[in-house]
């Protein structure tokens, strides 16, 4: 079904008492509220609701209904759906709760296997409804705001609503707004999909408390952000804020470090609080591009160009100082006594003119420009408005109003709000704004990969022998050789002559572990002698091991030689309940343990974006040399991270695994231990 | 002068032209405006505003003035202030502009001197006024707020008018605000010391670009903020918003990170943004003290329970989940529905009644409470704020609300407001303003110590010989045994055969470096080696170092027993252009290169202060013991960093001195290298 007849119908059938108070009389009462010609209301009774005519079933109905909005008790709403099915209603919002989040998994199962019968596409169960402005269609409970390009998918009901009302305040318009609650048949991501191509939403924001499916996830925001950016509040990311999400919502969560990692990669923009993700929105929603990072600022008041300047900075936007050639255009209509460095500070005394020509001209040098109007008694606010709007007209680029204090700034900003320039109370949340317009723009230059290079290779194979879930570390370093992943020479040997005659073969020294099975600590039992030098000492090694591997399945010693020192590197593969396999890499030894200075992707990764996390760690300077030695060979490193990406993919029987350390040198890396754990 | 006849006069004169527009005009009609009852105009024409008669000069008036307020161009300044000191006028607020600001800084000395001569105290010259709403008076073209338990002292004029707009819009009560200008008399730190005693302040906010004398400045703040809080902004945070800072106010800015050590270290509460300022002293303002960190969330919807919950966790406030026995008594009147386990979840059924039950309930386990109230047709909005205000009457305890959505929340604001409860439009800036309050009495709890030990030894000495200003080491080494600081045994020898006789005394091995003014990075040329083990070796490496040190003024070689080698720390001692000395304290090598984890204090600190600064950086737990190792001898560390911190006032010849390494180990630090110069 196509989802159009959902958000545009032309007829809504409201289900439910209709008495006054009631849930179904407030829907009906919001549904005429908000312009929709068409509303009739189906109870038992036949109550009416104000214009909209009572009637006790579908089939009464003087036309067909495009759109069911069920807000009956849970007990009634299958028949209701089935009755929608039998009419041809092919699109509902059920209101109504008491179905999985209560515990009633079969009844919610009830509805999706009735909708799917007859084509039905519905939104809910336990939903707050839905709200497309540009068709009139306030199916909801919550605020209804104005018109405009923001569409919301929220996990929140309660949520949805104080965006609303947030943007309500603002005077900042909504296309969309979709509550889905139990998702039963419509979930967040076929929601989003459909964001992509309806053409009423500019931009897309989320509220989440769970992801569900997070490679599909990630696979949608991809696609979308591609074409619009997917703005996204995942609260939930602490311990405390996952405690209180999962007793309200009973999902399973992952860690959010993960999550945040997963979101960077798919393109998400993510923000803490709701009210940054209105602000980011109504910028993306009115403003042209930001072709870069540069920002002039405007002001008449040099307090709050520090601070906008302050913010500029730690959000990544260039604040440079003004170019000479632009400061000798100023110069000449500003008075001596006006900054012109960047911030352009026009003082108190700055006219309507002056701001539209000190922006335009400013421009001419950055990719953005804020201005900043703090009311004074000498200045009025109206003409400073117009010369910001005229200057963002005149140069296309995104200009944002920062405009405080004084009665009349509020014809000011309905003004420029109307212009399409974006108003913050502040020039720090106009900083932030800007800071993720500019991000987008970079990350769409930059984004012809896939975010996640493959899931599946075609055909898979076994790591592990049956009934077995720990490779045996010769066994895993020829399964990680066989990767293309470089490993040290090594030899496996079950009995001390052929142990013997094999490592003459590779050389000494050599450094000798014991093999068993039930050993995973080696070093911790005396399991690791390094620096072997002859037969002599190699017999003395094997003899050794064992004894100690002795009651514990000795399988024998494996040999490599002495490997030169490098830097140690650890790189993990974990399984995440949402994202499923995800690669860590950092540095090895006490940078683990005690910085954590780790970096996560879901994998697999490509190369290009293992060097990407091997330069997000904190200690990547000592990777680039410090002290005069020269650099680690990253390639060989990124390499090595890239294809051990890979391997929960060739092979789906692996759990986890780790190498650790590997060695990285100024030419070329190598995995020096091992460890390989199955499903 | 008692300041208070400054902030509460009974009657005003308002010097300069009093026609339509003049600033003059303007102040008259604000202070009218503002209730003040005797206002007087003096300007050469004699023009009245109002019913604020007019006159030539001040001898003409009626009644004494207490305060004048100059808005008249620069040059005719001085003479008011004459005029005013001849005519008993003991207080001014000098708006005009046009003194140190644009270079005159002749004229604001005459302005100075002449106040000095007649015992007059004055604001500004180049300020924004002031207002004191608890005396109707409002001297100032910014706008005009409510009375209330805020005053602002604001560097920036535009700031103060921002800050007292954002009050009024919020409700906000104001007690001062004071725009200092150029602060040719009163300066930031008389109207702090002022605050302090003034029962109208219940909390201190302070707006800053530039700190002046750093630690006076921090003895103000330190003393005043026993009393009550000190919340502070100061720009200018980034190099960005330095230089944008600077271009503004002609300022020297230290390092932010120093400053924002200072601002720790003497009690002061730092926000970054305005709005942050007015949340944190509002919530000052009107809440009784937080007694600990456990805040509970009573809420009607989980997704602003959870936004909410996550922001405690950062903010380092605790959401720990309800006692048993709480539980047992929510359960009592709480539906089975609700969530008890908190975040308290009372759902959109939640009554006014349950929210007063619930919270006062909840505040027998915690410190605190966030109410939150999302709008719902199923609710209204007034018995809620009822039950919210009587929960925070019956308890005693903070209790902050955020009510969302709906029109019909306007009246529970005002209601809330005015029952003393700061509201919030989100949980998250519920949680910062809360989380500041039970930071401050935590603060209090422990500040017994004064914030500086002591700025300078009863007597001094100096540490380098007239002319120079860089020690040898041998002598920087002394320097340091003489002050307490653990350093190794050493033998200093000019000679050959002197050197061998000292280091025999010493023992074998020794460590062995050239000793000469001009060489500084004695390792980069070969001038330390190590492992010296016998007296050919020794005389060896005397003949080296004298080699080295050929043409370069050669004193010797200094001599130390090979040291075993323990953690490497760095101790510094800089100086900062605003607060002077100042010491840094980190992990030697390639952690300070790589992390910069190092942490700051102004000097001099207590070893009760050098522990915390230890603990505060990253790499602490390296210094507990990792995989194993003891962990280090962390007071005889801090002994080293606190006696090194008192170099420079004993020795006021210091410039800067660095001990880079100190070895520290499980028992005992050391200072292995020392460098000390001098101004």
């Amino acid at each position: 079904m196509d989802l159009n007849v959902m958000f545009h119908p032309k007829s809504v059938a409201v289900f439910g008492s209709a008495g006054v108070g009631k849930l179904a009389n407030v829907l009906a009462n919001r549904l005429l509220d908000g312009g929709m010609n068409r509303v009739y209301i189906i109870n038992p009774k036949g109550e009416s609701v104000r214009e909209a005519k009572g009637y006790t079933s579908l089939s009464e109905l003087p036309a067909k209904a495009d759109l069911a909005v069920i807000a009956s008790p849970a007990k009634t709403v299958n028949d209701i759906l089935e009755n929608c099915g039998r009419s041809g209603v092919r699109a509902a919002v059920i209101i109504s709760s008491g179905f999985s989040e209560v515990g009633n998994a079969e009844g919610e199962r009830e509805l999706t296997e009735t909708a799917r019968k007859y084509g039905i596409r519905f939104i809910g169960p336990n939903c707050a409804g839905m709200v497309c402005t540009h068709a009139n269609l306030v199916a909801t409970l919550e605020t209804s705001p104005p018109s405009g390009g923001i569409s919301l998918i929220s996990q929140s009901g309660a949520i949805g609503g104080s965006f609303m009302s947030l943007a309500a305040d603002d005077g900042v318009g909504i296309a969309k707004f979709i509550s889905y609650g139990n998702g039963g048949d419509l979930t967040v991501l076929d929601l989003l999909r459909y964001l992509k191509t309806d053409d009423e939403t500019r931009v897309a924001a989320l509220y989440l408390e769970t992801i569900p499916s997070g490679r599909e996830f990630m696979h949608a925001v991809h696609d979308v952000s591609a074409v619009k950016p997917v703005v996204i509040v995942k609260s939930g990311r602490t311990n405390t804020g996952q405690r209180a999400a999962l007793s309200h919502t009973g999902s399973m969560a992952g860690a959010d470090v993960v999550c945040d990692s997963a979101m960077r990669q798919c393109g998400a923009i993510r923000v803490d609080t709701l009210q940054d993700l209105l602000d980011v929105c109504k910028a993306f929603a009115t403003l042209p591009p930001a072709r870069g990072k540069r920002v002039s600022i405007v002001t008449n008041s040099g307090g709050p160009g520090v601070m906008t300047s302050d913010k500029a900075e730690t959000d990544g936007l260039l604040v440079e100082e003004t170019s000479d050639c632009v400061k000798a255009k100023l110069r000449e209509f500003l008075p001596s006594f006006a900054g012109i460095r960047n911030p352009i500070d026009l003082t108190v005394e700055g006219t309507g003119e002056q701001y539209g020509q000190a922006i335009t001209t400013a421009l001419e040098d950055s990719d953005a420009a804020i201005a900043i109007y703090i009311g004074t008694p000498y200045l009025d606010a109206m003409p400073v408005a117009r010369g910001i709007a005229s200057a963002a007209k005149k140069t296309g680029k995104p200009v944002a109003a920062v405009m405080q204090v004084g009665s009349d700034i509020n014809e000011s900003l309905i003004y420029l709000r109307k212009e399409g320039i974006p108003c913050f109370p502040s020039g720090e949340r106009a900083v932030s704004s800007l800071a993720a317009l500019a991000r987008y723009e970079e990350k769409l230059l930059r984004s012809n990969e896939p975010c996640l290079v493959v899931t599946r290779p075609a055909d898979v194979k076994k790591a592990f022998p049956e009934g077995e879930n720990r490779l045996l570390e010769p066994v895993a370093m020829k399964l990680l050789r066989e990767n293309g992943i470089s490993v040290p020479d090594f030899v496996f040997s079950s009995e001390e002559e052929q142990a013997v005659q094999a490592v003459r073969e590779l050389g000494y020294p050599v450094a000798v572990k014991v093999v068993s099975p039930q050993i995973v600590h080696k070093s911790d039992c005396g399991g690791v002698m390094l620096n072997i030098r002859n037969d002599e000492e190699l017999r003395d090694s094997f003899r050794r091991m064992a004894k100690i591997g002795e009651g514990r399945d000795f399988k024998g010693i494996v040999a490599y030689p002495m490997l030169k020192p490098g830097k140690e590197i650890i790189i993990g593969l974990t399984s995440d309940p949402c994202f499923g396999p995800m690669i860590a890499f950092g540095m090895g030894g006490v940078y683990a343990e005690v910085l954590r200075d780790i970096t996560f992707r879901v994998a697999p990764v490509s190369q290009n974006e293992a060097i990407k996390m091997i330069k997000e760690i904190k200690m990547y300077p000592l990777l680039c040399g410090v002290r005069g030695e020269a650099p680690v060979d990253m390639n060989a490193l990124a390499e090595i991270i890239a294809k051990f990406s890979m391997l929960p993919f060739i092979y789906p029987d692996i759990r986890e695994a780790d190498l650790n350390p590997v060695f990285v040198y100024e030419n070329g890396a190598m995995a020096a231990d091992v460890r390989i754990l199955g499903k």
